[in-house]
């Protein structure tokens, strides 16, 4: 696995970089979400909950959670790879397990089970900011074009 | 199977019936969201994309199909069962096969695989509008209250 | 889609050869499955179960529906393309809907969603031989070699 | 959540008593599952593959590996739980992401992401012994009867 043997363990991108790429590729995105951290096949990604991503009861939306996840892997592909023509994912699965709280950022934790040169598998744990209780848990495959 | 017994065989709400029930319970998605058709144990729901939906090149994000095969799912639910207390989502998994095209609507055809007591699983196929090829097919389970 | 372009569309094998392939490649298994037909882009597989499937009750095991699934998608694949150089399982998700009948064979219908040159993605639906409801629901992603 | 509050922390099998239980219950199963740990919310399962769990190549198959999590995951709800009514498998997920070592047993480490009262989430990382790079990852959704 290329992943162990050191060249692509640590990230290409900083966490100022993957925000500007967010900035410049997707600007319709980049106030939603704040790159926390990035390091070795890991990022932390922050959404900042408006009113467009809550559901009657000031809870966060399934779908809104789904699209932190996605974006969430991306850009540690991003920040593993530098900014390379575009991943696509073709596969997601997601369990939600609990409410998030209302009125809270939710926090996205990525860890990259795998960064093959065809598919990229990524596991997202999503929590309301202040707890380590899980709302969801997500699983995505990008595949990166040859 | 409740199912098979014909007293739930039938959608208890009409097009028109479950329209007003995602205007009146849900009006930040009402405008997104059309409700084309609804029979027994399926649904048609059809999206309209603006700029929020898409990705550079014009194409639909895939959280908004997510977001479509969510909601779609619900509201077939809900057109079997009537407006009742909020089933939640648990568990959805999605694969994205081929990029919607430009410019298009999208629709979603739910059928209900399970409607039990306690979960519901939901089958959705996501097409551009005018063509029979899937661009994503989707998979959710929600859960229902007791 | 080089599926809709007609060299793909009908299966390269016969009933007769996919089940020699199997006889052949997987020799374990060819006890278990039997093909009952492929067609373009489908194939229906039967199992015919023994005690090694079977839970405490007479029910067929879950492992047991998920590796009919698996070898249904495989074996459509086969049909489809010809024995080619071995694809390779890449996610699977099941959704495991009512209890299979005692004592009877489980029938998996498969349908190619997708047979890209990189991906293919199979839906498959399991049944209860003489049943029309389905107790399984899978769809799986393989990866073709380049 | 009840698993925060203490009294379902802790499991209340060791690792002797599940192995007990899966050798009365699944006898079929337990020559090939051995429990090597029990903890909060965690289990550790060993698989030592015979013929019958190989591919051509002498690799473990994908169904073994779904066998082998979705077994794990079974057992560590035993362990935390006690010896319940049967609880049952809607819904798992599972990502290959690279080929197990021949002849080489396989580990899976669960952790219950969930252990509520009518659902259980099961998080399963799959690798060979000796290595620490996952081969496959699973997520499970178990139903409990009320």
């Amino acid at each position: 696995m290329a992943i162990f043997m050191g060249f692509e363990m640590d990230p290409k991108l900083s966490v100022a970089e993957v925000q500007a790429f967010l900035s410049r590729e997707f600007p319709q995105m980049a106030d939603d979400y704040r790159v926390e951290a990035v390091g070795p096949m890991t990022a932390q990604i922050r959404l900042s909950p408006d009113t467009k991503h809550l559901r009657p009861g000031g809870t966060i939306s399934g779908p809104t959670m789904f699209s932190l996840a996605d974006c969430a892997v991306y850009l540690c592909v991003i920040a593993m790879v530098g900014p390379e023509a575009l991943a696509v994912t073709t596969n997601a699965s997601i369990d939600f397990m609990r409410k998030p709280e209302a009125n809270t950022d939710l926090l996205a934790d990525v860890t990259l089970l795998k960064l093959g040169r065809g598919l990229v598998v990524g596991d997202v744990r999503i929590r309301s900011d202040g707890s380590d209780q899980l709302v969801a848990r997500a699983t995505l495959t990008y595949s990166r074009p040859r």
